[in-house]
């Protein structure tokens, strides 16, 4: 496998909340950036910093060395690269294609496998670290695939992360990120359900805070999220709708293992309700509205 | 309120995995400590290091300037505070009571005002921070009761811990402790459940650990459980019969606000089944094993 050039084109899909700014560290770092977005508007900053607009994922991969991936759901990944004048069907052989989608791991097997059929090297690279993450160049960036590309691509990794690590064969990268998943279930739980009862019964929340946030129960979502919910901001860091997709992912792959995760299932179910309830758009934080809901405060003093 | 003399005369009951470190930073900080556990053997090493022995908790107060108290379970507080002979009928007007067991709110209070009557000042106190915290001297530290008290106590407070918050009047500390322990809830069976997926799939671990422990997915019991888990070792930092009763608190303190709390709930239902399993003394993290019972590998291959 040839060494990437020192100066890398890269084409970059998906430009939303996360996709934008790890495209504009890769983009600071020197490379020629070639970008498409659904929604190209979300891509001007980086259009006005010196990137290219292609009209389509497939064309973004044209000329590319790397093209790294950013998008929605599973069949946004697909399309992306399978569909009929998709990245796969214009990328050269020799490029690298690394989608940073929390996607299916087996969607990432499948894609794995028609790169190689073409000469070319897959990743699977899903990130955590959210908005923040991804902001900082802080991100964890969890690697599925030959281990070879996945060294040759770590200087590119490099400028948007900080925890970059190889996790095996094609799908690991993905079966990590549902390990992170269900981790980040199970916190966004406990701190959403410990904020409602410290509103509750009308305890002093920053206090309660700063004593909760430096021992045991000490976590991101309580450092970064909790200040949010406090001020009832919910905009999105992470989606709740790509969040109820991650859970379902992991929820799929863990029955194919026999496997019963039971917080995992019901935090799924109660962001499914808090999806129903029009808060897809929302930040993951929102689960709080849906716990509210549940249990109606009786003096109906919003808080 | 007096000031609290330079060498304070500390009575301390309860020299389990948290009291006996606890107690050491209290002795090492130069008061005179004089101890009692139901189990006298646990408090040798204290003994060993300048501590005087009392025959019952309230012979402990007998002397004392401050007493501290570390005991298993309501009943446990009660008893030693309470009961003919307990601390309240031996100890002089003006002692501090400092009740560090995480215990009902409501007992709180009740300690609060028998102590009141008597011209004592009592004050609820609970930690976080599991054995790790307590060994360090890095304990969160969240009280309850009179402000003054609180400010005199200090000093000898910040011997076993870095954080130390004054929450609100008689309770407030254990309700904080409740909202630190819902926390946990959620952070465990996160943990427990992706750690059970990683091995299932056949993941590694470790580097499993690398990539999730530093994005958003980041909490104390990842840092500092996964590792013990990962190494099947399931000796105590916290017992799950402690937390089995600290979440039957924190239910019933809900269930009391009209506050349904889903995840808790099942955490709770988990934490059951675990000690009915025979696990009531091993540490929290051993949530896995009631997991691993629930799907048991099809393989039956310890991992």
């Amino acid at each position: 496998m040839q060494p990437l050039p020192q100066r890398v084109r890269v084409g970059w899909v998906g430009t939303g909340v996360m996709g934008a700014a790890m495209c504009g560290h890769v983009q600071a770092g020197g490379h020629a950036v070639t970008v498409f977005n659904r929604t190209r508007a979300k891509a001007q900053p980086l259009l006005d910093a010196g990137a290219r607009w292609a009209d389509s994922a497939g064309e973004v991969a044209r000329d590319a060395d790397v093209v790294f991936t950013m998008v929605g759901f599973p069949k946004d990944v697909r399309e992306v690269y399978l569909d009929p004048g998709g990245i796969l069907s214009v990328a050269r052989p020799g490029c690298i294609l690394v989608d940073m989608t929390t996607t299916a791991p087996t969607l990432a097997r499948e894609i794995h496998e028609a790169a190689q059929a073409k000469g070319m090297h897959a990743l699977d690279a899903p990130v955590s670290g959210g908005d923040v993450g991804a902001r900082e160049a802080r991100l964890s960036i969890m690697v599925g695939g030959e281990r070879e590309t996945f060294e040759s691509l770590l200087p590119l990794l490099g400028l948007m992360g900080k925890s970059i690590v190889y996790q095996g064969p094609a799908g690991a990268g993905q079966h990590t990120k549902m390990c992170n998943q269900i981790v980040i279930a199970g916190t966004m739980i406990g701190v959403c359900e410990s904020l409602l009862y410290a509103y509750r019964f009308g305890l002093d929340v920053e206090a309660v805070l700063q004593s909760i946030s430096g021992g045991a129960a000490g976590c991101w979502s309580l450092t970064n999220l909790a200040p949010r919910i406090h001020k009832r901001n919910f905009d999105p860091g992470f989606f709740v709708e790509h969040f109820v997709k991650d859970m379902r992912i992991a929820l799929d792959e863990a029955a194919r293992m026999s496997l019963a995760l039971p917080g995992l299932a019901l935090v799924h179910q109660l962001y499914t309700a808090l999806q129903a309830q029009g808060h897809g758009k929302s930040g993951t934080h929102a689960l709080i509205l849906a716990l509210e809901k549940l249990s109606p405060n009786p003096d109906d003093v919003p808080y």
